[in-house]
């Protein structure tokens, strides 16, 4: 292989960038390497609902081997990147194996960020991979079981006290979905307790939820999580989070499930190219997507901080398959020995969904809520869903999830003496 | 709840032994308490699916509080019983809990067992739950990446060959779904391996495969296992196993992924009643089932020593679900002051399926072989799933995996670093 005379791409990440990129190179005379921790591509925008078990996780993802078995140009690994030489044009893996790049792609995307207070992390999971998603499922189902067997009043309310941090879209959703499954889903399963006194309660740091969408959007999705029965706490950030619940301003609160949907922060390997970058870690680039004084070197969705129009470019799926497919172009430009393309966000819209039948919808302008946004969000999402097979599957369980309120992937992993798969915690 | 003047029947286990009797006890004047570790009710005939990546993990798992949610006399209980006070009629759980009964039934089934080689279990994982499953699919799909990363020709083989220790229905589903994944699921999704030329050993210490068949199935099954690429090795039993490979005779062959379904042995909870029982720790019961000495315990499924005509009552689901419900017979009778029924098992056939197209079936000494015998197990473990929505996806993944040769779930979860998700090995 080291004798193979074509360019050498190697792209880390097999996330939206990352197999956008990927993909935009097949017709190139170039060998790609693909390089990804994980075996599967993610569609995160539902991981939620295999955190609430509407989905199995196999529902939102697929080997990225086999989305790409068709592009003979492509090898993809499965591996850690864990150094990067610059000068030397290698990257090395945690397996020792290390790698000579003519060009580079960075698109390693971005982690839940708990700012500084990083022993939160224990009682207050994020969400951004499938084994987050997994280990969040099985605490919330845990909770209720633990508040059935529990004889203490006090103990059994909070474990029926549920806090989600943030309200971005992924604190919406949760927060949203989580109400209706103490109100409709549990409906008659429990003897001891009823799970629809379950407290659910959305938490948001900043002035109001959905911070990215008009105002007028993010008063009608407050107004959808209220009738879902979720109380939602605005301008008051969380004091600190335990085992057993959190601080607000003064108060401390009793809650077992606590889940994080905060912030993020870009993936660690920025730090490896040795350049400057922002609070939240990502990194600065040029307009063509490169790294300044790096030409060879681009970053592209999560990892990369982009401003246009003096607004940053947002960190959501869209925008990294944009410039995934950007890079590709540039690679190709440059190949061609042609002048290297400008980045540009084309921005579609912006929506979120908060219920079973409720969503806010922005797009150019165009606002809607409720029923309608639903369904445009639906419509939008199965169709992005990659693998023809996943789109019927999804769309059944949605289907069965709407009219019967069940949720099917409701079993719980491992060991019961466990809070989490890892066995972190005993 | 003390107060509750209706006998308390208790279950332990929601297998089919236990979750049968408890539904066959619906419209009794009893309270009922069903305990299990899991939350769910495991369909196990297709957990081998699972383990192959054919099935998500939810498509053959329902909660148990949903499947008993109308059924107001019961109350689910998610813990493991740990004690058993037989004079006292107390069984306690992990959580320091203990609950009285009137009656109770035993029905946990069965575990893998190593015949005194516990130490296998590390490398020669076993096929019992879910968690079972999905440690067992992270092995197979990351055995291929490794070959796939790994420039020693002899490791490279190493991790391309399989082994799969026992001939029954377990073994040869294992092997037989191995090799089609092997020669067709794969096809063109590497790089630097053909994993088509994986090896694939299914080894029976016995003189053949499906030694509960009659011969000529046993011969049929050989043959089809033969044709889909699956080397049977019978008459010699492995002598160690480690986790480089395994002994067969006098040689050690080199293979990273040794899968275990040679054996079960009962579950620990039959030592909690102090009687004797047989070698597979199982527990000889009265012809009503219950434990000689004790009218008022009872065991069913896997955990029972049941004879008849001379011969074991085999442990399969069938014979599991009869034990079950004629055990809420027999309390049933009890309660009415009527003399108890005696059990007697009624055999309906034998199938087991072995690839894409093949199985055998043994019904009343009609016996069918390949793609007509492949169909009908299709049919009858379709028809047996619980809950209508399962079946629906079931029937989808099965037709598209049919035409595709695709396995939807092929998705490693956990840490690279990891052997298993327990993150007993690093």
């Amino acid at each position: 292989m080291t004798s193979d005379p074509r360019p050498h791409v190697v792209i880390v990440g097999g996330g939206f960038g990352g197999l956008w990129a990927t993909r935009a190179l097949a017709g190139r005379d170039v060998r790609i390497t693909l390089i990804d921790r994980r075996n599967h591509h993610l569609f995160q925008p539902l991981l939620y609902q295999v955190a609430t078990a509407g989905l199995s996780a196999p529902d939102i993802a697929a080997p990225l081997r086999h989305i790409l078995r068709a592009q003979r140009n492509v090898e993809v690994r499965l591996g850690e990147v864990v150094g990067l030489d610059a000068q030397a044009r290698t990257v090395s893996l945690g397996d020792g194996d290390s790698l000579t790049y003519d060009y580079l792609l960075l698109a390693s995307g971005a982690m839940h960020a708990y700012f500084g207070h990083d022993e939160w992390s224990a009682d207050a999971p994020g969400l951004k991979t499938l084994d987050d998603a997994l280990a969040i499922r099985r605490r919330l189902l845990l909770a209720f079981e633990r508040a059935e067997a529990c004889d203490d009043p006090a103990e059994r309310e909070s474990w029926l006290s549920f806090a989600v941090v943030g309200g971005g879209p992924t604190g919406v959703e949760l927060a949203g979905t989580l109400a209706e499954i103490a109100r409709h889903t549990l409906k008659r399963e429990f003897r001891n307790i009823d799970p629809s006194h379950a407290k659910v309660r959305l938490i948001e740091a900043g002035p109001r939820v959905l911070a990215s969408f008009p105002e007028s959007l993010s008063e009608k999705a407050r107004r959808q999580l209220h009738k879902l029965g979720v109380e939602v706490v605005t301008g008051t950030p969380v004091g600190s989070i335990d085992d057993r619940g959190y601080t607000l301003g003064d108060t401390f609160v009793p809650a077992r499930t606590v889940l994080w949907a905060a912030g993020v922060a870009a993936s660690p390997l920025g730090a490896l190219l040795g350049v400057e970058r922002d609070r939240a870690g990502r990194v600065p680039v040029s307009s063509d997507l490169s790294v300044p004084g790096h030409p060879e070197i681009f970053v592209a969705g999560d990892l990369a901080s982009v401003q246009q129009d003096g607004k940053p470019v947002p960190g959501v799926a869209p925008a990294a398959k944009q410039m995934g497919a950007h890079v590709a172009k540039v690679i190709g430009a440059r190949l061609d020995g042609k002048p290297a393309p400008a980045f540009r966000y084309r921005d579609f819209g912006n929506l979120a969904t908060i219920g079973r039948m409720a969503a806010v919808v922005d797009v150019h302008g165009v606002k809607l809520s409720g029923l309608l946004a639903w369904w445009f969000w639906l419509l939008i999402h199965v169709m992005f869903l990659i693998g023809f097979r996943n789109r019927i599957i999804v769309l059944i369980n949605w289907a069965w999830a709407y009219w019967s309120y069940q949720r099917h992937a409701r079993i719980i992993f491992g060991p019961l003496d466990q809070r989490d798969d890892d066995g972190s915690r005993a």
